[in-house]
């Protein structure tokens, strides 16, 4: 990604993290640098009351960096969804309410601001290419968050790429498998393979076999978690170790496909599941390298992600701060 | 694809496009007005003899076009294999020597013009997107090309992604089956299950229990082609048309893969196996529909290729407009 020119420099935004259970927001200077941070619960019962709540955690996020509000140039909005932009609404499945909401237009009026709204996945991306993995110096970089779910954010010739209508990074959907097995009611293919629940399921198949492993204790009568694996895996258990090896190939074969389609410079790893760092990275690596075109997969550098929690909120202010660049 | 702005109107520059047996070039208007047309076999023996006829094809299409050579802005060449924009070299695996080859600095010496490469799916992509079924409007349109192989050439927000390395679009390479099958010395996906050689493999497994199928007339005592097959298929012939219907349907699995992953608005199917139409574009939209994520796969448009043999010429003078305009 460009650095900010001459436009934004000097200028103040703020970064705000719409989550399923929590908001998080921020003033962000144009250097990437956080002046505050903030945390307030997601209503997560209506529109209305999530917007207000994403209201009081822009006005926070200014009153706890001590900057006039005047002073602040914009706000950037990462939604656990997608934004289309060929209605300027946001869609989030997962927030009760959250169809076709005009976020930006609704926010911008409440705060006297402009309000750039983007997915969560592409804001995340940026703030990785911006003050992550990426060094502010990547051109071409794809972001995989693999959780419980799967997605990707993706900066092609160091512009965000959000697709026809906010939806290009469903990466979960990708083929991995001939054999796809059902998932949210249709079908899934490396969300199905290599996602959190993939790893549980793996772990209860190969415990049959391995009935002493550590996971088992782990999870004690509850049912197994990805979690569960993780620590186990630390913990130096095999049965463990090779579970997250087997879903590092097939996050492997996912990126080995995606590689070969858009032969990015870096890939990074974000998500719970990265955690685990090297247990499930260099599967991953070593199937991306055999799978993928061999020009593509030689040359791309697959690492985990740099970021911490404020990554959304970076996120959010880099995009308001490239809206900036673009349309004023 | 924005239309050409008021910095190249009215000019004019040349299309070349490099093939493995022909070399094909035309004199082309900012408007996509194909002024001169004219084809020389490519000596496909050695660098030299191939420069200096890509050389001869350029002057005999401004003579055949009868427009002054200083009259002519630039030259567009579309290669059959990656441009490297790190090294400014050309890699056409196809060509005898064609390794690290810095094209544009050598022709453009002998052509006293700028000249600009690009890989030929790229420049294909931006045929179609000018001048084909994107219509000139498109802004994010994936160019899939199904021949003896595949590749894609990716429009994002308006504008040709190349990748790091030249190398984007190998969507031959992606995952659409558990068990891959040898390719090439290494692996395949997409393009062992949906190129013209799985289809002739295809028919040769069917034909054991269907021994009176046209295709075996065709064929005659000659290996099974791809070509053979759908001649075969628009007799009628029911084996045939089964055959391609599940080509079809693992081309749709890869292009569900694509379109989950870039949210593109259209998807143009070209190369020759879009030759035989809908028998292979109707089992292909199914698949991509039942297999993609469903807004993005909802939405987008999956048509035939628009344009026949002077694609490669408009796409190469396209690429060179849009150089013209970036760099000027």
């Amino acid at each position: 990604m460009h650095s900010g020119s001459h436009r934004t420099k000097g200028s103040l935004v703020i970064g705000l993290d719409l989550g399923g259970t929590k908001i998080a927001a921020g003033v962000v200077a144009s250097t990437g640098k956080l002046l505050s941070s903030i945390r307030l619960p997601t209503p997560a019962s209506g529109v209305r009351r999530d917007l207000g709540a994403l209201h009081d955690a822009a006005r926070a996020a200014a009153v706890a960096a001590q900057v006039p509000w005047r002073t602040i140039r914009a706000i950037g909005v990462g939604v656990p969804g997608a934004f289309d932009p060929q209605t300027g609404t946001v869609w989030a499945p997962n927030l009760p309410g959250w169809k076709k909401v005009p976020l930006g237009r609704e926010l911008g009026r409440a705060l006297n601001h402009p309000v750039f709204v983007e997915g969560d996945r592409n804001v995340q991306a940026l703030a990785e290419a911006w003050r992550g993995a990426g060094g502010g110096r990547v051109l071409n970089m794809v972001f995989l968050t693999v959780g419980t779910g799967i997605g990707a954010g993706l900066i092609l010739d160091g512009r965000l790429v959000p697709g026809t209508r906010g939806v290009a990074g469903a990466a979960g959907w990708m083929a991995v498998e001939g054999i796809w097995r059902p998932i949210y009611g249709r079908v899934g293919c490396l969300e199905a393979e290599g996602a959190g629940p993939a790893v549980a399921r793996l772990a209860q198949m190969k415990l049959r076999s391995s009935p002493s492993s550590l996971i088992r204790k782990l999870a004690a009568n509850r049912p197994i978690t990805a979690e569960a694996v993780a620590e186990a895996a630390r913990g130096g258990d095999q049965t463990a170790r090779n579970v997250l090896k087997e879903a590092g190939a097939n996050l492997g074969r996912g990126v080995a496909s995606i590689v070969s389609l858009l032969n990015p410079e870096l890939v990074v790893i974000g998500g719970g599941l990265a955690g685990v760092g090297e247990l499930i990275l260099a599967p991953l690596r070593r199937a991306a390298l055999q799978w993928g075109q061999p020009l593509a997969s030689r040359q791309v550098r697959i690492v985990r992600s740099r970021l911490g929690g404020d990554a959304g909120v970076l996120g959010a202010a880099r995009y308001a701060f490239i809206q900036l660049e673009e349309k004023n």
